[in-house]
């Protein structure tokens, strides 16, 4: 099947190559840099002072089979040289903890985004339903080879038939008591793995999702480790791979489709942590509601949609350090009366297209920092905090949606401040553009989670208020946009204390205090959802045939408190780090950043904003205004704001920076 | 060189293939077909009738090598039938007027991006350059081999150091009268040409730009032929080519650098319609001004500005066709209570991705056809309507910036809108994207174009204005807005009549009010263009050292106004439009796609108008609630709309589809 040696570099895979150039950063880049890797940062730098542009990027020219060698040959040296290995569990050798597993996501993102999923799929996905879903036969039987590489493996789950409805997906693992077995079943075409990762090329196993079908009643969707290709590489009996070929983007990565004819697997390979089969050969589960099984199963698997977030940002920062770099170095047309040529960061319009989205940037970082935390804490605590599990889930799909969406806009407006030099493949922007565009889709598609964000917000709020009168319902909503999920990102007494002392403030210096910045998010978020509440929970009184209408006339309305909700989160988290950094000259300037991240949402949420008399229009026009002065004055740091989202000067390979 | 036999069919070039299946369209979608190609519906009903996929649908997993050799075949082959030979002088065998030469390139755009921007460059720029700054003797010399494909050309302007300011390339076309020949020389790597398309492999000839200098004196920038390729297809003694190489899309065109070291051609080489060195040996020119002469002779070339503008849509009306369908196709997740399961075109969320774009794309045809128009009518006018030639300059400009912006954020919206199978090459729209992608750069970056739109807008303000106190000038401003653009593209009498109209309605009822909407986006272009006039005003009595930063400061607002402009040219040419539709059911329809058209604009600008009290709070809300209530009822004839775009459905070539 493939070969070892490298058609690339002719060297073996985990050969170490000579040591990266030690970069040479600004001070301020420094200490912006260590700001945003925050408690990561150790491990990120390890990254950048051992792995070199040979080890991570890819050459944008190669052909589908040619991406498709290098990437499973990088993964395979990197994992030799211990780096893909974290979140694994330490009996089988893993080296770092699930949140190091996605700072280590990240980095290998600032390289290749194909070489991040194609692990990701191994290591990720796979390595991850294992852990999560396995028991310790499933553990010590696959973890080792999972880990290594040596035991390639998909994660299949999407169907042709069914992709962001995971629920209804078809395939069968029928329970045969005869045998003891299980029978794996596509029943029809379209039921059929679609898009797997790892599919098409090399993957031997296959952690396969299916309805459980024991004694003739359906116990829901559980997964099954199922072999797809025989020690010879081809397919096993009974299953039929395709493979889905050339795509947008990814082009390292074999995604493709299975078929299941009447496989037969023993039953011990069920991942049974949340349910299986019993000696006596009855369904046995320690969760009795399916429903609650199943989003029990798949909360355990939110790894993969927070580092999907953070892979999406890590190719957006790539793209602003190359435009941000490049634009300080090329002039076009000169300064009135033959003056000497502009730079393009010196223009009013580059400027605003750069500088607030490396505040993003920068915002979003500081909020993944705090979500790999938070992740780190419901993984500690073994399922003990069933609220905080469902927090954490809603936050990675708030997230995931935000953080992907942004990246794929960001890196076209870096591709297009370029020029036509952008467009070069050289030039490295397309790759990363092409690469994340679908990082919208997968691990669930942006329009589909940002509902889920709506729903979970909706759930706290009917639990907790569901029959109070109008009146109460607005009091307490406030109470819990205030409290609940600012506690776990930040001292909720430092925010209160932000906004206590804007209010104090005189109008016009609020424009640029933090307090009144978290009050106006918070508030929008309240808002929002108050009103969504009450039209959800008048349609929730819709007669029958009427309720899908009555509800599906609110998604938009889903889609705003969403999007409102991981708004703030964000200000909140970049407010607290802000707060954790020492050195006063770099706490100032992330103190603009977030100004400006901060301003730059309420530009883009002005017409709410006025439409619901938040801000007046001396206000909105003074926001606008800001944004352009603020990112000017950044313009001047764009250096060290480039240097501190951490991307390895060696791996931005661009052509036009040499 | 290149093969003339092709690799993928067999068939040599010009051979005619089987008719295409004939569309079975529904009633409503050929007359919105009709409606939308207006006066170019038979020449588009014949590529329709009778160019196959197999002639314009590239395979989108090709290699660039693959790519390149399918796109020459292919544009020869739709040469051979007489296809892409509209625009050039009938004496050559020209078969159609400018006009139709830009309906052509819509067409073709609609088949692959790579094949348009071949042909555009062979024909539109190269042909386009001898067509219209050449005199007889360049004419019945070169075009005939230009037209037909065998003299394969370039039109060589971008150099490495200076694209968006082509006035200040570097390149250099010395006259040397004891030879009497010119010298072509690019005096340092960076004044090489860059970007050149049909550079890499095909091109023999060169439309080069230099700045001409005769007896020591420079007359800014002309155009001359130049032979880059040998008989033997080696590059011509003194010419170096690069091969830029693999891009970001566009893989069909061979984009390459060219460097000229002292290489001399005859003086008759040079295009010199507009200025050039007479049989004294001396610099002549019938345009005196050096800037008047550099701007007429770029004006001549403003038909590849449009082809672009309307080559993008043609992708997104693809993309648009593609997604639309799948979306009455595809269902995902069950009504409530185990009901059927759901189309993703009913979901409130997807009809918001489509149809407002869907709504777009008709405004932005019919605004095009108006464009196409107008271009006729300045080229017959040959000359001797300055004014008309300037206005359709800028209008060109601003068109081109927005049709391909919107362009490229629709395509995307459509890639989402099919989930994973949109990523697939297979399903057709990631091509579309890529190639779409650069659309935004050349000729002539957006940011740039727009910039255009606003001086020449100021432009028009100040010759006429430029002395009137503050309100004489905003009543002037008033009048000019409502006039002056007005008058070419549509009467004045039906938007004043429609206009007066709403004015007599009741509030409620403006919403859907076509005067309504015509009067609110004048007023907003009007108010842009006072205030922003009022600033330029001061930044120009800034002293000599700011003046850079006085204007720098005003670029934001030069995109408000430029964009504001095009949204109501826009406006207007759909409103004009919808009058001569005969068909009472189609024109209907037509009213219901402009009025989300419209409010759809509106909502995106929201923020501005409730900043600047054109609409209250309420008002406000009513019409983001009616783009979602018209793009639900339109969502019933998604069918019919999208046929109404005009892509034969077997150019679609999606997967999905099938
Ligand atoms: C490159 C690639 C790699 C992948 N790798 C894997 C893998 O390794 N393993 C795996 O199991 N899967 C994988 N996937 C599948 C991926 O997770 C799915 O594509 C994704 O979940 C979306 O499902 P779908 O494609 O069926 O889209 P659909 O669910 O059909 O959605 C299509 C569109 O409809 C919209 N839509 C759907 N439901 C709603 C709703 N309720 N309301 C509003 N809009 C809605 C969506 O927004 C979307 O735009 C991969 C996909 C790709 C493209
Ligand atoms: C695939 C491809 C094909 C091409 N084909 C041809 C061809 O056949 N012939 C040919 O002559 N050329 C061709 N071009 C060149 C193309 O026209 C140029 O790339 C384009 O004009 C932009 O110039 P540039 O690349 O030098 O960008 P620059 O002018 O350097 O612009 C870079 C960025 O700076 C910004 N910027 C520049 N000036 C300003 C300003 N005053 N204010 C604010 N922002 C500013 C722009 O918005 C842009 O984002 C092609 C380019 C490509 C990519």
């Amino acid at each position: 099947m493939t070969t070892t040696i490298s058609h690339v570099t002719g060297a073996a895979p985990g050969s170490p190559s000579a040591p990266p150039t030690p970069e040479r950063l600004s001070a301020t880049g420094e200490g912006l840099r260590r700001a945003l890797d925050g408690p990561f940062h150790d491990l990120k730098q390890r990254w950048r002072d051992t792995v070199t542009a040979t080890d991570v990027v890819r050459d944008p020219a190669w052909s589908m089979e040619e991406a498709r060698e290098w990437v499973l040959e990088k993964m395979l040296a990197l994992v030799g040289r211990g780096f893909l290995t974290a979140g694994f569990p330490a009996a089988q050798g893993g080296n770092g903890t699930q949140a190091e597993s996605v700072a280590q996501f990240e980095m290998l993102a600032m390289g290749d985004l194909s070489l991040t999923i194609k692990s990701g799929v191994q290591h990720g996905l796979f390595g991850g339903a294992i852990t999560n879903l396995g028991t310790t036969w499933h553990h010590e039987t696959f973890l080792p080879g999972a880990m290594q590489g040596t035991l390639t493996g998909c994660f299949a789950m999407t169907e042709l038939g069914h992709g962001s409805d995971v629920q209804s997906i078809e395939t069968t693992l029928t329970y045969l008591p005869d045998s003891d077995e299980f029978e794996v079943h596509s029943p029809h075409p379209l039921a059929h793995k679609a898009y797997i990762g790892n599919a098409a090329r090399d993957g031997r196993w296959a952690a396969v999702f299916g309805q459980l079908i024991a004694d003739g009643e359906n116990q829901g969707v559980h997964v099954a480790l199922v072999q797809i290709r025989d020690d010879d590489h081809q397919p096993a009996p009974g299953v039929t791979i395709g493979d889905q070929g050339h795509k947008g983007g990814l082009l390292g990565v074999d995604n493709g489709t299975i078929g299941f004819d009447h496989v037969r697997i023993p039953r011990r390979q069920l991942l049974n942590r949340y349910g299986g089969i019993n000696d006596a050969g009855t369904y046995d589960s320690p969760i009795a509601s399916k429903n609650a099984r199943f989003f029990t199963m798949l909360g355990t698997l939110v790894r993969g949609r927070i580092c999907v977030g953070g892979g999406a940002a890590s190719g957006a920062r790539k793209a602003l350090s190359i435009a941000t770099r490049y634009a300080l170095r090329r002039t076009q047309f000169r300064m009135p009366g033959l003056g000497p040529e502009i730079r393009l960061i010196d223009y009013q319009t580059h400027q605003r297209r750069l500088l607030p989205n490396i505040a993003k940037a920068y915002a979003y970082g500081f909020a993944m920092n705090d979500l790999m935390e938070q992740l780190q804490r419901v993984t500690d605590a073994h399922g003990a905090d069933p609220a905080a599990a469902r927090e954490l889930e809603s936050r990675a799909a708030g997230m995931k949606a935000t953080l992907t969406r942004w990246a794929t806009d960001t890196i076209q407006e870096c591709r297009e401040a370029c020029g036509g030099a952008g467009f070069l493949s050289e030039n490295g922007i397309t790759l990363v553009r092409q690469d994340a565009d679908v990082f919208a889709t997968f691990e669930g598609d942006n329009t589909v989670l940002l509902q889920l964000v709506a729903k979970s917000l909706l759930q706290g709020y009917a639990q907790t208020w569901g029959d109070m009168d109008l009146r109460g319902t607005a009091q307490a909503t406030a109470r819990m946009v205030g409290e609940a999920v600012v506690e776990h990102t930040t001292g909720r007494a430092l925010l209160d204390r932000l906004i206590a002392s804007a209010a104090r403030r005189p109008e016009a210096a609020q424009l640029r205090a933090r307090g009144w910045h978290v009050s106006v998010f918070q508030d929008r978020e309240r808002h929002i959802l108050q009103s969504l509440a009450r039209r959800m929970r008048a349609a929730s009184k819709a007669p029958a045939a009427d309720a899908f209408a009555a509800t599906n006339a609110c998604q938009e309305h889903m889609i705003a408190v969403a999007t409102a909700h991981i708004d703030r989160v964000v200000l909140e988290a970049f407010t607290a780090a802000i707060e954790r950094v020492g050195d006063p000259y770099v706490r100032s300037i992330l103190i603009q950043v977030c100004d400006l991240y901060a301003l730059t949402v309420l530009e883009e949420n002005k017409g709410w904003l006025l439409e619901h008399e938040r801000i007046d229009n001396t206000r909105a026009k003074a926001i606008s205004q800001a944004v352009l002065d603020i990112s000017a004055a950044l313009s001047e740091q764009a250096i060290a704001l480039v240097e501190g989202l951490g991307v390895n000067e060696e791996w931005l390979n661009a052509a036009i920076l040499r």
